[in-house]
Formats: C-alpha cells, structure tokens, sequence
C-alpha cells in the first residue's frame, strides 16, 4: 500500500477470506502483481473473482506477471470461473518482461527474473523517487507566503512571488533524499542473479521454505533455507529481511535463529501482519505479536 | 465419518487449510461428495489436489457430483491443476443420479434433487441399515459360549453349538431398531420437495443463508432463511437440526433466535465443530464452544 495505491503479491487459495478477517476489505485492491504460475501463488484468484461476481467492489482488475502464469490464470478464470458469463469487472492480464512495469507520480515496480521451478518467475522491487524535502524553516525565513507557491517550490520550479522576489527550489529545498526501497521475492532457488535487485532494499520479503539441514530438499524444490536467504539479505545491505513460506514443518524459533545468526534484523512474516518501511530507518511492526513457539 | 469411512461434502476455497488446521488430517479423505457446482463449494478441490501432488496419502479420489459439477471439476483440475501431468491420485469423477449412490455393510448413501440456481443440484442422505441389537443376557441365559456361533446370531444365521443345540438369531437379537439417518442438504431454494427425503432424519445438516427479514434475497438467489430451514426440520420430523452457510452479515445469535422459535432443537455450526449423530438421542456436541456474539 502507497498512498491510494494497493497491490497485492500473489493470491494463494483463501485469500479472500484472510483479507476479509484482516478486516482491510476489497477497495481500491485492483491490482495484483504475481511472481510465478505455482498454484498455491495463484488458486485464490478464483475465490477472489467469485466475490467480485457478487460484489462489484472495483471497476478494474490487473492481473501482472510472466506468461506461464497468466495462461494457467486466464484458464482458471474464464475456464472455471466465468465459463462464458462476462466479468463483473474489467480483468487486464497484463503480460510482463523485466523492467518497469508500474509507475506513478511518486513510486516505480520494477519487475526482475527469480529462478524457481517453471519459466517466467519474477520479483518485484518497489521504488520510491528520490526528493529533495522543503524546508520550512527556510521558506520562513524567506517569509514566503502559504499559498500555491509552496507548492510549485516543492514540484521544483521557480517562483515569483506577490511582493515580485523571484525564488528557486534550491532555497527552500533540502538535499536530495532517495526514496524507499522495498523488494519482494516469491519463491526463489537461486540468490546469485538477484543480488543486484535486493541492493540496498530498507526491507526485502523472500521466501525461506527450508531450514539448512534441509538443504538438499530446497535444491531439489529451487527453494531457499532461512541461511541463504539471510547470507543474501546480507550481502546485499537489506536493512530489513522479513522471511516467509517458510515450510509448515519448522517452529518459527528455528527459523528466526538460523537467519538472525547471519542477519540479525530478520523477522518471520506471519498472517496478517503488518509492516511499514521507512527509507533508513527500521521497519515498524504496526500489529501486536504475541509470543509463539 | 463411519466406521472406516470418511467422506468431505463440498470443498470450497480453503478446506484443505482448515483440514490441516482441524488436525483430522487427509488419510482415508477419498470420498467427496458436491451437492453442486457452484464455485463456494469445488474450488478447494484445486488446492487439495495440488498437496496431493506432493504427499500422495491417498491412492484414490473418488468426487460424486452432478454432470453440471463434475464438467466444472473437470475442468479445474485437469485444465488449471494437472496441465497435462498425471494425476498423483486416480481421479474418479462419478456422475450421480437420485439414488443410492454408495452402498457399505452397514450404511447406505441416497442422493435425491435439490432445486438451486443451476442444474444438478443434490443432497445426500446417510442411512444407516436397520438392525436387531445383540442381548448378552439372553445369550447368557441359553448358555451360548464365546467364540463365532455369538457373530453368526448377530449376522442373522442359525447356529449350532457344540453341545448339539441349535439355536435361533430371534432368541438372542431384540427387535429391529432403524438405524441412524443423517441428511445434508447443501443450498437450497425450497422445501417442499425434499420434505420426504428429510422425513425423519436425525440430524438435517442444512443451509440457512439469510434471516426471515431478507426473505427475497432468498428467493432471488434460490437461498433459505433460517425460519423456513425450521419449518421443514418441525414438518419432516427432524431431531436435531444443524444449519450452515449462514451470510456472514448477521449474528449468530439472530439466526438462532429465528430457527429455535420454531423448531427449538437448532444450532448453527462453526468451524471445526463435530457432532455425534446417533438414533433417537439428542446429537452430541464433541467440540467445546465459546459464547459468541
């Protein structure tokens, strides 16, 4: 979520109904970035557009990612869902390639490949501009008047204000700050060709399936253990690392020591939770954790 | 469940989640039963399927449906889960027609039709076969000595026992009491003609999606409301009615309140919950609940 945008990373089944006890409901949650075509990434899109059937919420669906995934997609909707009925909202399939894929006034996605199991996996970095903050200490002193000018200043341009002084950006302007850099990784079996795209996240999302002694089943599965996950957090400069699909076997515990021995800013993702990144600064758990094995 | 069966009614979206989460597991989970194609009450099929992909736990799946469903089904699984790949488990897909659709030594299932919005709408009723209660007193009393002459009477046949007397089933058996009758009705638009197939159940397992208040809602979506769910239950001579499907915008409490004005044994069923049907007893609740709202 950035400002009025939403964008939900893949929709494994019951996905609905963990949106609906989450309480965050359906608006303005019309786009949806998926990572690759596995069905446990992608199943919930039917439920999902079932509820649209019935509740017309949003008046457009994207539906972003590689087109192995967007095959199995449009047949799971207009095969089993819609079976010739017209969609009760605009559904966009929208195939990607590496690069932007998404841009607004103040963020950019840029998509990157991940190699897992199948063609056409992808990860997506969230990219906040780079700004240069106003300084209202500044504009006091300049004794600029509130108004439109203010506002011109802080999209960089110049100014002639009322009393006829010309004013530029540079006087009430900061140094140029970058942005927020949030990356998420679905399921990945190789870390070397995403270190690039990982560098410097103040909080990356990757999977870490399997704990180290079970590292002969992540190769084979081209999944992550919570140790390469975190050597990557590492050697990247991750600020954040938050660990998901970790496998229903393992106590969050082992999961947490095996990566916080490597990087100690780890958490483990759990349903529901709720994070806000903040460029250089740690990311703020905005819901309750009680205690768990 | 009975005796060594197991059978899942309808696999909506997320079953498997609450499977695992129930603890019951996926052993012997290999009889499915759709009481119609409706996407609330197969899509789970799908992710059910993709686990067994991986922990084949099951050698086959036998799915019981309407053509309507099964096409749907078919569709599901082999067009979006398989893709072409062999199935992990053989998939039988059992076109049904009203009637015993599944016969064991000691109980039967019925299918009869069910009016919903589409075709090949059904409901299911378990019926245990009637049988005449083994008295140990009486076999006490004629001297009967352990061993297979006891399993024989039971099973209906003559014996003679080693001392050379020959004795009778109707010596040892008392009368024959009808066995338990359980019957699921998934959604459902009117009663009148599944009053018969009801008659006598001792529990009706059925939906009630909306309140009296909202009764063309349900008629406009072929739905009950809890009132006429207890109509039919106080007319078919039902013990214990059980209600499910209830829309997720009234209170549990309502709809009680609704059903037990008129037939008073009625719960509403949670998640998770587990009853004990038996004959001409008050069903057993075997789950602990909590006041709610």
């Amino acid at each position: 979520m950035h400002e009025e945008f939403r964008f939900l990373i893949d929709c494994g089944e019951g996905t609905q109904r963990q949106i609906l006890q989450s309480g965050l409901g359906f608006k303005r949650l019309n786009r949806i970035l998926i990572t690759h075509g596995h069905l446990d990434h992608i199943l919930g899109l039917a439920g999902l557009l079932s509820t649209f059937l019935r509740w017309e919420t949003i008046e457009e669906l994207e539906i972003y990612g590689g087109k192995w995934a967007l095959d199995r997609i449009h047949d799971l909707l207009y095969g089993v869902v819609l079976r010739g009925a017209r969609p009760p909202v605009e559904i966009s399939l929208k195939q990607i390639k590496p690069g932007v894929i998404f841009e607004a006034d103040s963020f950019s996605i840029t998509a990157f490949p991940v190699w897992h199991r199948g063609p056409d996996c992808f990860g997506y970095a969230f990219q906040e501009k780079t700004r240069r903050p106003f300084l209202p200490d500044k504009a006091e002193d300049l004794q600029i008047p509130p108004g439109p000018w203010r506002r011109d200043l802080v999209a960089g341009k110049s100014v002639r204000l009322p009393d006829g002084r010309s004013i530029k950006p540079e006087e009430v302007l900061g140094p140029s700050r970058p942005g927020t850099r949030l990356v998420h990784v679905g399921d990945v079996g190789r870390t070397e060709d995403i270190l690039e795209a990982c560098h410097d996240a103040d909080a990356l999302i990757i999977e870490a399936t399997y704990l180290e002694k079970e590292a002969d089943m992540a190769k084979d599965f081209a999944h992550l253990t919570a140790k390469k996950a975190a050597l990557l957090a590492m050697e990247a400069g991750v600020h954040q690392l938050i660990l998901t699909h970790v496998s229903r076997r393992y106590r969050e515990r082992e999961v947490l020591a095996e990566a916080q021995s490597i990087c100690p800013n780890t958490v483990v993702a759990r349903d529901f939770d709720h994070f806000l990144i903040k460029r250089d600064a740690p990311a703020v758990q905005m819901t309750a954790r009680a205690e768990k094995d």
